[in-house]
């Protein structure tokens, strides 16, 4: 479900999405005793806006000097490392002036802004980008994008902007005039889009090579793609909104990699001749010389990656070398090229059973293994010359801490040393960088660390939001997966008011599935402030992460393997056997939650454990994997001619008849992800053997129901809980 | 909505539907006191199949002969009518006998025959039409049908068949060799079909002319008609399954009708030159001499009918007369020729306010209103030279009476003479008819009588099928509507082990549209069995036939003009004043349920009146006319166009946010009457308004949920008064 699922948040969407901005300045609020609890809006919203922790928006580098910006509605600030008073940048007036003196709209608040270097930085607003310089005060360039343009990228460095319009790609620079880079009339043919489904690491089609000199960009051929009808209910009288969406096992989309020339304007196709094998071109990597280009290239079994290199006339130079898998190989990551050497590449790969980077030579010769142990590799944030720069959970699965490994003795050290969950904004100079983190206690810290590890001064300790709430207790630990040996991490909220002499209903909430990960050090624990309502309604509320979910290496995660759900439902037995041990459970009311593959789950548990599971509320399900797209699908459980028994076994349809508790069904109505014939079919199933269920659709959302919504949507599952398991 | 709603069912198709046979034999059974209660299996299925009072199945008439017949799985029966004693007129072994002989595959039961005459019969079976002489005990002929062939319309006395495959119209004959009487390639262009969605009293497409010499059909144009998009969730990957649904306001079909004959082969066009007016050519009628055919032309705005004559060129003759009214003019009825005058026919109309018989020639001039006053006849069965046998409302709204009417004098004579209603088989020869009725007290009489009045004898008198259960009590009375004068019928029923100092919770079932009514003097008064379910779990049931209901004349009807559930809803608040008059109504524990236009009534009655109800169940509702289509649409509520501040007035979509109690939707989600559009566009302002709302979809329903989906349905219902009505 490529990380699309219910609980995780990318803190850098959210940021975007809030539409209140908050002061450095910590306001000191009056305490009016613990006592509050939550709306089901602050349950549902208010974390991510009046309850969220103090914090500093638009934080970032001034290009490669020792300046660190930050903005509010009106100004943009700057702060040397040398100092912790901040001084105005830029206000919105100058920047007004400044853009309608090159005839363009005003701003009514400060845009997000990137730096370029030190005194230039870009942004983008309305349908117009905007290149200015701080130095001149002015509008260096702008660009005026058309208003149905679509993935549109940048290239800051030459101004151009490339952009799709339904199915072709475009690009256009400071002059205005765009260049149909693309020209394909049959919409089976789609230019510049991501592909595969955004699987394999893959969010977007459009690929600047390092100069400027050329435009890769996705070509995907999806002719032998069967639509899946979507229907739009806002139309005079209701209309067909058709995706393609290919089903496990059933035909899938061709994809080839163009290179646009752009002096030239000439467009060279690389495997664009194969159209039989739908194979998968993942993690489209330009050589820094811009005479090549790197993809690791998946078969569509995904069990055998071959890494290629092409020259731009789109002839296969050689295989570097090759992976195999008799589960799956799961590329993610693009190389990431040696500034000191040309000739090497940091590769990223779960080879050894977690992922870890390693040099190789462009021959296809390993150089090193860079990092090794029980513990991955989570994202590459730069390399110099020196030093390659990363987050790991080395210090613990569900921390998140910042590392330098030398390239040359390959000598670890930890930058970062407040327990909890570490977000990086790392200065281009390498010197110092931006420690945002929270952990269980802290809910939000901001500070300035050098990159010998020596913390600079603290700039923001945002204190507890929810210090006037009657807050119940969470704790983390960790229990014995069904296997016996491996440790899972559970987080455990008690209801207030807590009694351990009485006995509580319990909530689980589930996902289960891989790429998701519900527990960390963070602030709340990583949970949603649901969790923390449910429990001051008097639920228990458990989250097991089990085998199969993220950031546990390859084995914990294929497990899952042609059987989705199976082992996960073992070992979420387990937590309920934590519950039972607790003594405070009431063992005779325990409900389950979860969205998409946690639909999936919570069906699945509720099917397979009626005498455990009394009520549970499913959104998003799978229900049958045949209905679910290829490139996940396929991955953890082949294809349903080469798994017949595995998707016999995991398919909830032939199950609806062992359905006891009560249940209710959540679906978006134009969901493109988990399309609405599993949750139909299931539906159907359950009235053919006469099944209650309950069922509830929300028309207009897609796979997950979003913004002001989404109250509508908790109050509904909240409810269910209360009316039923009570 | 064309009387698809829940309450009403024919009869014959109920008896066509049921699997079980029953033996004329009354068994008697032992009676173990009257403490039963209904399962909700019972309530549902039940009442069509083992709680059904005994009758006999397939009773008729032999041809013009004096004997009836009526069968069971594996024997027809004869009786005459100077006789009580039934003899075996065929056997099951015999049939079959014959059928191997002509080399067809031989039957498990005895079908449903019709008699050609008093010697021969044809039924059907599989793709099979069987002619068959009882006579000479052999096939006469038979006809194998296409197994896709659909509208099968049999002309019997020239053993010939046409039907359609697709949008094309065919005749068979027994030469076995079909002629494809229309060629459209086009599909939509539509041969041979039923057209403007069986309004009008338009129930197929095909009109054989009376002597079998030409194939008169519809022809309906459907290029400018909007698809609707419904999906096909049994395919592998779901499927599109558009149909086509004109939308009030929009652009509708353009029908002509084509006449096809059979001796040249060739096919002629009645108004097909006429592709802009979207006029409606309804009531085929042939001229008996096959030499024109008499179309009610109705305009669109269907407030202006012409009665046309055309020639076979396609030429119009003439106009015979016309109807007009401020409100609508809604044609029903074919004419009907005299057998004695062919120059003189049988015309039906509401001019007068209530359904009555008229005499016109065929000049156009008026002979005679033959019957009148404040009823209405429901059917006319046969004219014959004397006389007109119809069945009327004459003695009470909730009765149906069989009477005739002398054509010369005009002098009415009631032909049955118990109070109910009556259902009657017509001996051609009008000399006797079988007379079957029922009443509130009566379960089920079938009776032989002479159409001088005299009852021949009985053949059956039903027992009580549910004297083992403990039964409700249920009466029929009338209150004032809300204008004070018009008597309105009401049908109540009270808890079992009833208590009048208790005060019970009260569910007021609706339907509330034109064309329908719910409460009549037959057995069960009317209701489903599920009412009397629900009085076993301790409800008062209610159900009032509001004006706008059917049977009680056009002003009775038309007050919902341009105003669809205004004037319903306040006849529907009287009957809560009749709840609470009887003082044993818990008055703030009101539900309220109903499907299709009861749908749309009972929202609008919650969203209205939220201070009354507080529980309701809304299956296929209405929600905006806009989405309804033309032809019952724009009768009663013109186009949106012409009146907009009717359909924002009647619009459930800007009072969602009105909603206060508990509101539960129930959707088939291939509804091609009420299409999905209406609910989920009110499920989304509930969200968007933050109010709560239940919902719940059948994905392989239509309009209605039929067989056993039913019990999961009425068993969804009933629980959730259960549990939130108490």
């Amino acid at each position: 479900m490529n990380c699309i699922f219910e609980a995780n948040f990318d803190k850098t969407q959210i940021m975007k999405r809030l539409t209140f901005l908050f002061l450095i300045a910590i306001i000191s609020t009056v305490l009016i005793g613990q006592d509050k609890l939550f709306t089901i809006e602050e349950a549902v919203i208010g974390q991510w806006r009046e309850l969220y922790p103090k914090t500093i928006w638009n934080i970032n580098w001034k290009g490669e000097s020792n300046t660190l910006t930050f903005k509010d509605q009106a100004t943009i600030y700057g702060q040397s490392v040398n100092s912790s008073d901040s001084s105005v940048i830029l206000n919105l007036d100058e920047l007004n002036a400044a853009l309608v003196k090159t005839n363009l709209d005003s701003i009514k608040h400060m845009p997000n802004i990137t730096w370029a270097n030190n005194e230039e930085f870009d942004f983008q607003y309305n349908n117009t980008w905007v290149y200015y310089s701080l130095n001149k005060n002015k509008v260096l360039n702008f660009i005026s994008i058309p208003e149905n343009a679509e993935n549109i990228n940048v290239f800051v460095e030459k101004v151009m902007i490339a952009y799709t319009i339904k199915n072709n790609l475009f690009v256009i620079g400071t002059d205005n005039k765009a260049i149909q880079v693309s020209n394909d009339e049959d919409e089976n043919i789609v230019n510049g889009t991501s592909v595969s489904r955004n699987e394999f690491g893959i969010d977007g089609g459009i690929f600047w090579s390092p100069k400027g000199n050329y435009l890769a960009f996705y070509r995907k051929d999806e002719s032998k793609v069967k639509d899946y009808p979507l229907v739009d209910i806002t139309a005079r009288e209701a209309e067909l909104a058709n995706i393609k969406y290919p089903m496990a096992g059933m035909s899938s989309e061709h994809v080839s990699l163009g290179v646009f020339n752009l002096k030239t304007q000439s467009t060279t196709f690389i495997e664009k001749e194969d159209t039989i094998s739908e194979k998968y071109l993942t993690n489209i990597t330009w050589a820094p010389n811009e005479e090549s280009i790197y993809i690791q290239v998946l078969n569509r079994d995904q069990n055998h990656m071959k890494l290629n290199s092409y020259d731009l006339s789109g002839k296969l130079i050689k295989t570097l070398f090759e992976e195999k898998n008799d589960k799956y190989v799961e590329p993610q990551h693009k190389l990431i090229f040696l500034p000191s050497n040309e000739d090497q590449f940091i590769y990223q790969t779960r080879n050894d059973g977690f992922n870890h980077a390693y040099i190789y030579k462009t021959s296809g010769e390993l150089v090193k293994q860079l990092t090794k142990g029980e513990w991955e590799i989570i994202d590459i944030l730069n390399v110099d010359s020196k030093y390659m720069y990363y987050t790991s959970t080395a210090e613990s699965p569900i921390e998140l801490h910042f590392y330098k490994v030398a390239l040359k003795s390959g000598k670890i050290e930890k930058l970062t040393t407040e327990k909890g969950t570490h977000n990086i904004t790392l200065n281009k100079n390498g010197k110092y960088f931006i420690d945002k983190y929270s952990n269980t206690e802290t809910p939000n810290v901001i500070q300035l660390v050098s990159t010998k590890g020596d913390i600079v001064r603290s700039i923001l300790k945002a204190t507890n939001p929810l210090s006037e709430y009657n807050m119940p207790k969470m704790e983390i630990g960790t229990i014995k997966a069904a296997d016996g040996v491996t440790d899972l991490y559970y987080r455990l909220i008690k209801p207030i008011d807590f009694d351990s002499t009485k006995k509580y209903p319990a909530i689980i909430y589930v996902y289960g599935g891989p790429h998701a990960q519900l527990i960390n050090d963070q602030w709340l624990g990583g949970a949603r402030m649901w969790n923390y309502y449910m429990a001051q309604k008097g639920y228990v509320m458990l989250t097991v992460d089990n085998r199969g979910s993220a950031n546990r290496g390859l084995e914990f995660e294929n497990v899952i393997h042609r059987q989705c759900g199976v082992n996960e439902m073992k070992d979420q037995m387990e937590g309920v056997k934590l519950l039972e041990g607790l003594g405070f459970v009431a063992m005779d009311k325990i409900g389950v939650s979860g969205w998409s593959y946690g639909g999936f789950m919570t069906i699945s548990l509720m099917i397979n454990y009626p005498e455990t599971f009394k009520v549970g509320t499913a959104g998003g399900p799978v229900i049958d994997w045949k209905y679910y797209e290829i490139m996940y699908g396929e991955r953890y459980m082949d294809t349903p001619e080469q798994n017949p028994e595995g998707y016999q076994y995991t398919s909830l349809l032939p199950r609806a008849r062992d359905l006891k508790g009560k249940l209710l069904i959540i679906q978006g109505a134009i969901d493109n992800t988990v399309v609405w014939q599993h949750s139909q079919s299931f539906v159907r199933e359950c009235i053919k053997n006469r099944v209650p269920v309950d069922y509830f659709v929300y028309p207009r959302a897609e796979h997950n129901v979003r913004g002001y919504d989404r109250i509508h949507l908790m109050d509904k599952i909240s409810n269910y809980y209360i009316d039923y398991l009570k």
